[in-house]
């Protein structure tokens, strides 16, 4: 049967619907996992209705990923200069931060797009463990949602079958006592900015404040971080961020942790001269510091996390779960919302799985649960750090809850738990020693291989091209590749993911 | 049992040897593969004797891979210095093309070591095939050796237990009619040259001369290529040669395929004048060329290939076969004489392979064939050409010859046998697209996967970072991960490796 004739035979099959207002499936939030399963299931011939309130395609292509890659592309080059990379981010990135193609992709591949705001009937989109009984019955049918199209009244529509919510995150904004509005900035005023301030202090030490550090510092800018905590990247292996600082601290970036805002002060414009002779674009501020220092700065940049608009647990088939921990029938999430990973490549590989779910396996997309455990990341700092699966303490804490029921590792690991950890400077491998390459690989292991034997839950790679690396282990923790296969592996020489092969020696050696 | 138990228990069973001259295994030639496997001998408690002609740890660290990444790392840097790199070269990499610390590291590790040549008692060191009917008899207990010690007199050795062959591979130098010595460099020239001359024409188009091309390119020295054939690196996809011949343009090298030198001659030095302002170090030569054109080069280096100085068949256990295909027990070799690949890389892992049988796997090897159809091949060009298992042509000779048996992939597939080919641009990826990047992914598959289903048999990536990006696609094919599994992972946002997803997406499609 062809999509066209599936969606026939649905026409006639439910010809006693609302004529316009009754769609197979609403996805309410276009980001990049909502807008690809709203055109995948089009594509699988279902009647789909999409809601977005702002951009489709989301943060990512206009405000975040895309934007901040090709900053830190262009800061790299031989001659900076902030004015291409604007240029490009406005005409080429997001044509001026306007979706009009993205819009038209979606209803090219047979999508009906609102742009406006959504709520599911019984409860807002979020709050999906206040689904209707109807809903629970069975599948979505009948599941209402009111659409509000911007500058509309509110529609009630239809779901048949589906109602996925893709709400995605925002960011969060601790109030900085005295800080002036036109000198806070967020990172979509970074992206947005026509010329760039002399200076800028950035709060927060995650991905975001570092990619924007190193790319604002590589145009001049004089930058300073402040950390609350004690290191950069707090998320990933510790010397992952010691390592960034370093770099940072080497390229004139001040780095500053253990270190809050305490207040923030207009400060006399006319006692600070830009660096590059020009007036300052407006007036600097004076910033004053936990640890009694005093900072002036053109700029603030609220760099401190993001979080879900609405909150949703799922089970690994992205179903939404109600209080009770049971699936609400016909209702999915995807993306930051489920705290799968608040990644663009996250959000996607769960619009395939819920996909998968709908449409069956004709479709090119298997019906398979989401490999939580083999989410990677990568901040595209230099150098960059890159990680795949469990940290050390994640493996160990799973292994404790597991109730060491399989410690397959026999005792020659590091801990009782049978999780073993190896880790190797790059620079001790040929390539690194010849490129003179700071940084390092981290494996985590533990037992219960598909072999009984050991087997990569977690890796760590922090150096240059650490991104790429990465992809050998993602696959590994992925496909459970036992650790003995691995080490067979004749990994081509001089590489730098040769590594890889020195510490799969030193973990079965149990080091 | 300790090695050193072990070792005791060794001498003590075999008392009645002859005192100095028996050992458990003699390795003939110390190269990477030589090398390594002497010392994890040794380490598991053998009694075993090294020879080595030159120098301990083969052409790779001395005048290979080492160096020529060397050269290529700086040529890369702001201000290339080739004074820098020779000596870094000199001073770090090869100590003066000294072997002094590998000798000791063997030695240390409690390996016998002799500098001279070695034969087998019935036949060459190559020549396995005619060894005695002793040694077919079960292990190699007395196989005699002759080893004439640099400066001495031969010597009988015996190996109770095993010979290892690892003799490598010479330079393959077809004469060039006219050309004078003084004129002639092979690689060794290039690595070890204190000046570089202003010009140079290299003869062959393999990852050699390619490496060396750009590398001196990037010094200043005006570089022609000359190559026999249509495209530089023939024998990896075409498109990576001619990405790599397009890029060397760009830089200014000459590039001339269909190209033969048919005779030289001395040109008149006063003519030409150095670059630099300085004399040429030696007469320039006049070099005429089979379409008729002629050039004026200072140096021709001849990189036309290798080829093993002795050869010798194996099975996937690396184990000698005599002419029958039956393997002469005892007898195993390594490297480049096995034809299963020319790379570091594969010398090692042969030598893992032959350790875990000799010692068993309670030395940290375990025994396993050599995985010969994952074997992974860089060049480090820029862009960088990297590649794993079967190319398209072979794997579909392998299908035929496989008689089809195994058509997994149900007929929607390029061919009628089963092999499927998908090939991606990096610059459709985002980040290719972000750091606009020349490249693509080649990925070839067949039916009969552990599923049932596609598994990859061979990877080609052309591009910045290939050689990383090719550690996910090693691992792909030598753990034979099923493309449905494969297709399932969400790769890291935004890395070139993503454009492995979008390459299996054209696979499962049958395009």
């Amino acid at each position: 049967m062809t999509p066209e004739q599936f969606s026939e035979q649905i026409s006639e099959h439910h010809s006693d619907r609302t004529a316009d207002r009754t769609v197979d499936a609403i996805v309410i939030g276009l980001g990049p996992g909502g807008e690809d399963l709203a055109a995948r299931l089009a594509g699988g011939g279902w009647r789909v209705l999409g809601v977005e309130a702002h951009l489709v395609g989301g943060e990512c292509p206009y405000y975040g990923c895309i934007p901040s890659k090709m900053m830190l592309h262009e800061s790299r080059r031989g001659h900076p200069d902030w004015h291409r990379v604007a240029t490009r981010i406005r005409a080429e990135a997001t044509d001026h931060w306007d979706d009009r193609v993205a819009v038209e992709r979606l209803t090219d591949a047979g999508v009906t797009f609102l742009r406006g705001h959504a709520e599911i009937q019984g409860g807002t989109a979020g709050s999906a463990d206040q689904a209707g009984a109807a809903g629970k019955a069975g599948l979505a049918v009948g599941a209402s949602v009111t659409v509000t199209p911007e500058g509309g009244s509110p529609q009630l529509w239809t779901a048949r079958r589906a109602v996925v919510l893709n709400t995605g995150s925002a960011p969060v904004l601790a109030p900085v006592p005295g800080l002036p509005e036109r000198a806070a900035w967020t990172h979509r005023d970074v992206v947005t900015a026509e010329t760039l301030p002399d200076s800028l202090a950035i709060v927060g030490g995650g991905p975001v404040a570092c990619e924007l550090a190193q790319a604002l510092a590589g145009f001049g800018v004089r930058v300073t971080v402040l950390v609350r905590g004690g290191r950069l990247l707090s998320g990933e292996v510790p010397e992952a961020g010691d390592l960034v600082a370093e770099r940072f601290r080497s390229e004139g970036i001040d780095v500053r942790t253990h270190t809050e805002i305490t207040e923030v002060s207009e400060a006399d414009a006319t006692r600070y001269e830009s660096s590059h002779g020009l007036p300052t674009p407006s007036g600097p501020v004076d910033v004053a510091l936990s640890t009694g220092d005093r900072i002036h700065v053109d700029r603030v940049l609220l760099a401190t996390g993001r979080a879900p608009r609405d909150e949703v647990r799922v089970d690994e088939w992205c179903r939404v779960l109600d209080a009770a921990g049971d699936p609400v029938p016909g209702r999915y999430a995807l993306g930051d919302m489920t705290g799968a990973g608040p990644f663009t490549h996250t959000s996607v590989a769960q619009s395939a799985v819920v996909a998968g779910q709908l449409l069956g396996a004709n479709h090119g997309v298997g019906a398979r649960p989401y490999p939580r455990n083999a989410v990677p990341r990568v901040t595209y700092t230099n150098p960059e750090v890159a990680a795949v699966g469990l940290s050390e303490d994640a493996a160990r804490a799973d292994a404790a809850s597991a109730g060491g029921q399989d410690r397959g590792a026999g005792g020659e690991g590091r801990g009782s738990d049978g999780v073993r950890v190896a880790r190797v400077d790059l620079a001790s491998s040929s390539r690194g020693w010849i490129d003179e390459v700071a940084g390092h690989l981290t494996l985590v292991a533990r037992g219960g291989g598909p072999d009984g034997g050991l087997v990569l839950v977690g890796a760590t790679v922090v150096g240059p091209g650490a991104g790429e690396i990465l992809g050998a282990l993602t696959v590994a923790v992925h496909a459970r590749v036992p650790v003995a296969e691995l080490a067979r592996i004749p990994w081509a020489y001089p590489t730098l993911h040769r590594a890889i092969g020195d510490a799969l020696g030193k973990l079965s050696q149990g080091a």
